[in-house]
Order: C-alpha cells, then structure tokens, then sequence
C-alpha cells in the first residue's frame, strides 16, 4: 500500500477503502477478490443457503435527524442481508461504550434498536458490551452482524449486471449523509433533512416476488453514495453504465445544502435506499411495485447498462455532455455511519 | 440502574455489567433473563440447530505477551462457539480503526487473525471497515461474529449444573489477565507470563466424544475470571459450588505478580481455558481426555456442586476455612479483551 498510516479515507468506502482491501485486509482474510464480494456472505447448511454479515457503526454524531446510531445499526445490517436477497432473521449487537457516556444516551440508542429490530420483524440473540476510558472511544460504537435465510433460489450478486439491464433506485438519493452532516455541532443547514434510515427487505421481497430472475443485482449505496456503488458494479460486472442527471433523485433541501458545501449527492450516503438493475422488460414493472411500497414512493429509473467492457460508469448531463464517474476519492464525510 | 453515566466496570464482566444488562439492556434487546443467557444463541435452522455469537474486542495494549488482539478475536468467538457444545465454522470480522494507526500493525493484527482462523479451521466469510479521527478510538478495535453447526443433540446449557457434578478446569488460571498488565506500558513484572489465547473447540470436542451427555456446563471463564464465571453458573443453575483453594492451578509467575500487586487469580481473565461440570462418574475419564489434549496438560478437577440452593459459590482454603465468593465488583483491570 503506498501510505503506511490509516488515514481517515480509508474508512470512505471509496478509493482509499477499495486499496486497503485489497492491499492488505483481503489477502488476510478472505481470499475472495473484491470484485467477488458482495454486502453479504452466502453459506450453504444442511442443504440450505444462509446469508450471514457484519458492520460496525460509529456515526457521529450519534443522533441526528431522522435517526440515530441505534436504528442505523439494525437497518444497515438488515438492508446487507436483504440485498443478497435474503430474509433478514437474527442479529448480534457489539456495543463499546465510552466511560461517562450518559447512561440516558445509552437507554435512547437501544430503545431506537429495539424498535427498529421490532419493525424490521428481526430477532437480538446475543450480544456483548465493552467498555473503554474516557478518551479512548467516542461515546458508542455499534456492531450488528446478522443472518438471513432465502425464500428463493435466486442469485442476486453484484457480478450480475447484464447489458440492457435498467438500474432503479427507490428514492431520492443522498439524505443520510446530508442529515448526518446538518446534526453536527457547529453547522447549521437551517433545513429539515432527514436521514432515510430504514429497512428495505420488504421492498426487496416484492421485488422479488414480481420480477424473479429478471432482478439481476441489488446494492444499497451507503458509504461512497450511489456513484462508488455503481462503479463497485460495473467493475464486477464487467459491464459500462450510463446514468441519467436528471432522472436522479435528489430532494430540494439536499440538492440546496449540497451546493452551499460543494458536495456532490451521487456521493452521499444513503441507508434506505438500493439499487436495483433489471431485465429491461421487468423495469416498468418494479418501479410500479416501488411506487407501491412505502420505501419506494420516489423510485425511478437513473440509468442503464450501456455496453459490455471495463467497468467504466457515464453521467449524461442535463445538456447532454457524457462525464465519467470515478469511485470516490479521499474522504469528503468521515463518520457518516 | 443506580448510576447515570458509563463506568469503567460496567465493562468488567462482574456485578457492575450485570446490572447494566440487567436494567438497561436486556430488557430492551433481549427478553431473555440473564440467568438464561449463554454465550452463544442456538438458533434452529431447516430443523438443524446453529450457534451464533459476537464479541468485541477492545485490549489494551493490542500485542502483548503471548499474543494479540487478532488472535484474541478469533480464539475468543471461537471459543464462546464451542462452550455451547457447537463447531464453530464461519466468522465475520468488524475492524474499527483510528486514524494514524500503522499500517504495518493492522498487518502484523491480520496476519494474526488468519493464522488463528486457519488453526482453528474457520472461514472468515465477511467484514467490514470503518476509520474514525485520531483520539476517537484506541487503534484499534475489532468485533467477531460467528456461526457453529452441532455434531451431536446435547444441550450444554449455564442452567445444566447438578448437585455431585465435578467441576474441572483445562489448566492454569489468570495467566492472559496478567500477561496483557505485563505488557502494558510502565508496568514491568519481570516475567514471562505468556497469553493463554487458544481455541478449545477440538477439546471440547474431545469431551463430547467421551462423556457425551455426563457434561452437563462448559464456560470460558474470561473477563471475572473464574470466581465470577462459577458464580454465573452458580445462580443459573440454582446450586451452590464449592472450589477446593489447594486444587486451583495458578502457575508460580502469574502467583507472584497478583501477590505483588495484589490481584486474586480466581478473578484474572483466562483467554484459553474452559470450566466444564460433568456428573462425577464421569469426571475421571473428562480429566484423562483433558490431560492428553494440547490444551488440557495442566487440568484439574477443582470442586464440586455440593448443594441445590441460592447459587452460593465456597472457597474452601488450604487451611479449611470456607469462604463465600462472589462475583467481580468495580474493575480491577480494564481493556483486557
């Protein structure tokens, strides 16, 4: 790796991220090249498959508008279960908690979990708390991993784009990273963002049930935004994608607070959205079963899979001009979840 | 609970943490009373049973003699895996790392975690990455989350202690505990106190094959040390314990630092060793399959279940005085996983 310290974008999801992996954490411990990788590990067991991951959360601050890092750390592992297409059915909880951190703070973020583990119909089965001197953590760091279990054969990888594959997402793009950044001590966006935490694997069973095998990859774009996530698929795809500007999602207040801070929502986070690529002749009709569904009110369709080739991700611009999009570079959000 | 903020022994393993999961977290993650909680779920799956678990891992100084926090992390879900009777068989790794941490660290803690996960015989399957500022973690902290399988229809439950069970242990007592104080920064004990970080899985393994259903609780006494783990057992069980003080195995350096520094080894953290309370016509035949295994040389039987009662837990001294033990109060060492 060409740095020899851990800088703050090695955590972005990004370029940086993209590097460690492959430098140095996946030569370690999984062997799976990245490009193989996908939000959750399926296993086989006794005949049947399982899907099984983890994240660690350590938002800051840990509560802000529209969430906290309670129902962040239930939907976030809910959603990589439910993106492998699997049913989400149990989680862990690793809590490390900051000595003085108010034990009301604490009370708050697990009545948040409780309450997102009840809606997203998923079971806590163990957990464990440590706790570390003032100084040495910041407040509350989460872990949740989970597993789920599939009501279907199908195989939904990031490696399954095909050209002609229509790409969908459920909604306006990059209002948890926004709602994050207005929480924050010190700014003041004077705006009602709210991060969409939420689980998606309701929306994802419909799909399913709807279109089947026509559902080709599914990918919920958090750390990076919708733009690293694409080109995350593009390059396991193998396959060239061309997004729509104006077909993007993105609410009035995001769209002002970005420009105020000279960021770009195809990078901001997002932790209830997915992305969806289809079979064309499937596309009209999961964006019906999105607008249905109350996760997917503002579903559309951003884009296309344009060609069979490197792995290279196109924005046609309102007027038309054709800009690359690379994976995000350094870190513009540390902590964002 | 009685008090308002975090405090460091919140996080010791003893009665301070069981307060909090008692009053604060348990009941809004779990449900299940602590007297039910083991340290793995078993969760049934397609009509088999799976065992899932999470640790989080957080020891202060991260290489200390004998071992460090990668190998800690593997060893220690393994290990929570294995005391339910399951073979641990996938693990997913959580890495929350600090700013400015040397890269060639996280490599040498990698390296560490493969090497443990190849000798214990499971497949890293997933994991994630996440990067705060400088002064907002301690280097860094890794979760493990991990899936068994069950080989056999045993159930070895905290609850499953009878009166007359033999209680053995696989060697000596206290020597992690005191092996990360001796590394950390400043402290000096002239020793060479090693870890004794080790999977028990194959031991364990080794008992069901030859005592089947007369094992009856395994548990890995880690933070609390033993004295805390057996009063768990103690009043999970509904019995009374007593420990014969001359049987402990306490080897003569570990001895001589909590002399120094005034620690009891029967609270010192083990990070390799297991309690197991089997009926005693099998006690015998547990010791001799403990004495031929790697892990196992320096085992003992070191008490018995002497009554059906409050959970009380005796030490009896060399001297035949009785003494009521209790479990960890305050914190005497904290980050030691």
């Amino acid at each position: 790796m060409t740095n020899n310290i851990i800088l703050l974008g090695h955590g972005s999801g990004g370029k940086l991220s993209h590097q460690l992996l492959d430098d140095v954490i996946i030569p370690r411990l999984s062997g799976l090249p990245q490009r193989e990788q996908n939000d959750a590990a399926v296993l086989s067991h006794g005949g049947r498959r399982l899907a099984f991951t983890t994240d660690s959360y350590v938002v800051d601050p840990i509560f802000f508008p529209g969430g906290d890092i309670g129902d962040l750390a239930v939907n976030g592992t809910v959603n990589d279960l439910a993106m492998s297409g699997a049913r989400p059915l149990y989680l862990t909880v690793g809590l490390i908690l900051e000595e003085g951190l108010p034990v009301a703070d604490l009370e708050r973020v697990l009545d948040s979990m409780k309450a997102a583990a009840a809606a997203a119909g998923v079971a806590i089965v163990a957990g464990d708390t440590k706790v570390v001197p003032r100084g040495k953590a910041d407040k509350i760091f989460i872990n949740t991993a989970g597993i789920g279990v599939f009501d279907h054969d199908l195989e939904i990888l990031g490696s399954g784009a095909r050209v002609g594959d229509q790409i969908l997402v459920n909604g306006t793009i990059g209002d948890h990273g926004m709602a994050v950044l207005a929480g924050r001590e010190g700014l003041d966006l004077h705006s009602d963002i709210q991060s969409d935490t939420a689980p998606l694997h309701e929306l994802v069973a419909d799909l399913i049930a709807g279109v089947g095998r026509d559902l080709h990859v599914l990918r919920d774009p958090t750390r990076g935004g919708v733009a690293t996530t694409l080109k995350e698929i593009a390059l396991q795809s193998n396959v060239d994608l061309t997004l729509e500007e104006p077909a993007l999602p993105v609410g009035e207040a995001v769209r002002g607070a970005c420009a105020i801070l000279g960021l770009d929502p195809l990078y901001v986070a997002n932790e209830g959205k997915l992305l969806a690529l289809l079979a064309p002749e499937a596309a009209g009709r999961a964006l019906d079963i999105m607008h249905r569904h109350p996760q997917g009110r503002h579903a559309a369709i951003i884009g296309e899979v344009t060609g069979a080739s490197a792995g290279k991700v196109y924005l046609r611009t309102a007027i038309g001009g054709l800009r690359a999009i690379e994976m995000l570079a350094g870190e513009q959000l540390p902590r964002i979840c």
